[in-house]
């Protein structure tokens, strides 16, 4: 039975996988103890619990928040009057999830999230869209990612459906800070950290799962306004066999830095190249797309960096390729997704045959690039100089916006995930 | 002005600096506000303060801890009654150290120590000697290793004098908790979180360090007891230009399943190898030394894998080293820091010249290996199936252990620092 288990661990390094792990983080913990020190209070052949929605609690503030005017809205510093938890035990699983007012949480100074970095989390939205009714986009993918990042660093995985069933209930008793304008949404932010109150050095024996939410505006409030880059050399964010397509704490804070250093120099973010080859990964917190056109047959291309474990595997990205599959190929354009250097790019630029550049990723769906400084020279994206994005970044937006906020003829696409 | 704190701010990624950090913080946060959305309180011109010990306040607890008998300690499991703790802000710098009751730490939850794992740590222990006077181990070392790993993530730095002296009056407030005997100590656990409230990511604008406590016991209560290592050929730990070399929380949320791997396959620890030629790097959250007889002159060698920034920057490593240079070398060895592969490890074993390999750390000291897993087939690491530790690992321990104990004859070393 052991020797099954860790199995299925084995397999889940490569994999995505569910409530499995619940029970092989408990036996893990029970083997590991002699050699990690764990102390954990797993017991094989209790009875592990999955999220159970229908076990909510929920407990309503006596102080509702006063609404902040949207034009004051700032991403990610106001919260809604309540937030989404559940904790999580090895011995026992899942505990009723509770709806609660947005409150602190108070944690031992030992706790394992404070030392070594177990946290994990999702960015996503809820719009409201011309009927007033609420729209999440793409759950399904943000908790897809969400258990593979906690699995990735032994905390415990969950049923997704029932996550976002839980989420909707949420989202919908705080959904007055849900502003009406177009550009306006709910950003959610679920996060997992553990909970283990001891210095040792294993997987934690309890978890906490909690989702808060902020009421934002558009990113680009005047319309779009690109960007210049920084493409960093002397630091690398992500490499082959770590964590960087993981959507964990442990890939930010060693990131901060190297921004700081393109801000000093006049760039609003950094570009991570990756090897000798200087590949093309991402932009700051954003994956990165370029259209070209191709130098031997003049197709236009778009390209994006392939998943190849350096690069987190964002849900925008995703979503440009579908729709560029879906409505860019029948027009004559090739999708691809391999690596591509950054003297690819910089030839094309030189050539005349860069189109355009720009980054994709939830808080602003798209981000055009108007230049990036490479190697002591800048180089310019395809934008004029009164131009502030390039034909594809706009339709990307508009394309998805319409499907995020149910516009005509998108109310029923199922990217688009109602909440009842 | 702002060009000249720019300037310090890319120059403090390759070296160390101290208080400069904290006006680089605050005007690059300025700076930075519109790239980043950082929000920070950050005003430049206001006097920043680095830390003050006279203005530390105190306030004992009214329900001290029962001591629990020296052989029920358990690593990092009971904290002693007291926490040192200090704030600081982009705007003041920091504020006056308070030690007050071990108690909760009440956090927002949008708190970005949580999301983006803001937060390094240090390990250290403190000592009672022969004549009850407690000793620290180089905590020069560690002060250093941690301004440098806070600086890394865009926290702020201190003067380490400063807190060396604070660390010592917490100590010995709680200096009861240190038991007498032999192998036993008071680990120290200096953490720095980033507190700031908001969810965009930048350097944040405040931070909490703090420093707790933990009896602990010997390491091997019955003896060095050889572990047995998996060499991990599927994960990598570190990269150049990563963040590896410092004592970040970053660096041990992944290496977990490895580790829970390792374990079901019924191995102590994992061993993390570097690139196609295999590099041995370090050992679970020790660093390695292989102690082997050259080839060609047959002298001996105590290799360690060198500082190029993928390994962490070990106190007992460093003082491994020293010793070894100091106290080995005129009989005859030499001590190389240089990179060396599993292979070569491999072929010493086969052609006995493998003498021994042992890791190094705070916890342990010294931790002799048996053997090491490695591409299907188990490297014997020079043990006799009846030893338990190499001589030179036990040389180490009990030449490390006479300076951190103070015995006679080291009573002056200038490792060991007193807390007066």
């Amino acid at each position: 039975m052991l020797q099954q288990r860790s199995s299925l661990l084995a397999s889940s390094l490569a994999s995505t996988f569910r409530r499995s792990f619940l029970v092989q983080t408990s036996s893990s913990a029970q083997r590991c103890r002699r050699a990690y020190s764990i102390h954990a209070d797993a017991s094989v052949g209790t009875k592990i619990l999955d999220i159970d929605p229908s076990k909510l609690s929920i407990e309503k503030t006596t102080t509702p928040k006063t609404l902040l005017p949207p034009e004051e809205l700032v991403f990610g510093r106001n919260f809604t009057d309540h937030m989404l938890s559940m904790e999580w035990t090895a011995s026992e699983g899942w505990l009723p999830a509770r709806i609660t007012p947005y409150q602190n949480l108070s944690l031992d100074p030992a706790t394992c999230v404070f030392h070594y970095a177990f946290e994990a989390f999702e960015g996503m939205k809820a719009y409201r869209d011309k009927n007033g009714q609420i729209r999440l986009f793409r759950p399904d993918k943000n908790m897809e990612r969400f258990n593979k990042s906690a699995a990735r660093i032994a905390l415990p995985t969950f049923d997704s459906d029932a996550l976002i069933d839980l989420i909707g209930k949420f989202v919908k008793l705080d959904q007055r800070f849900i502003p009406e304008a177009r550009g306006y949404s709910l950003y959610l932010r679920p996060t997992i950290i553990g909970t283990q109150r001891t210095l040792g050095v294993g997987p934690p024996a309890s978890a906490l799962l909690y989702v808060i939410a902020s009421p934002v505006g558009p990113y680009y409030p005047t319309g779009f306004k690109a960007v210049s880059l920084e493409a960093t050399d002397y630091a690398v964010r992500a490499w082959p066999g770590g964590v960087g397509d993981k959507k964990l704490g442990a890939n930010y804070a060693p990131c901060i830095v190297p921004q700081i250093q393109a801000a000093s120099r006049g760039f609003h973010q950094n570009l991570w190249l990756f090897g000798e080859e200087e590949y093309v990964t991402e932009v700051g917190t954003m994956n990165l797309f370029a259209a070209i056109k191709n130098k031997e047959t003049g197709q236009k291309e778009l390209l994006t960096a392939p998943l190849d474990g350096t690069i987190l595997e964002g849900v925008t990205r995703d979503s440009v390729l579908g729709l560029a599959r879906e409505r860019l190929e029948p027009e004559g354009w090739k999708v691809n997704e391999r690596k591509f250097t950054m003297q690819e790019v910089s030839d094309a630029s030189d050539e005349g045959r860069l189109l355009e550049i720009f980054g994709s990723g939830t808080a602003a769906v798209v981000s055009p690039v108007r230049k990036i400084s490479w190697k002591g020279r800048l180089v310019e994206c395809g934008l004029e100089d009164n131009q502030e994005a390039g034909p594809i970044a706009q339709q990307m937006k508009d394309w998805m916006e319409e499907i995020q906020y149910g516009d005509e003829g998108s109310e029923d696409h199922h990217w688009s995930h109602k909440i009842l």
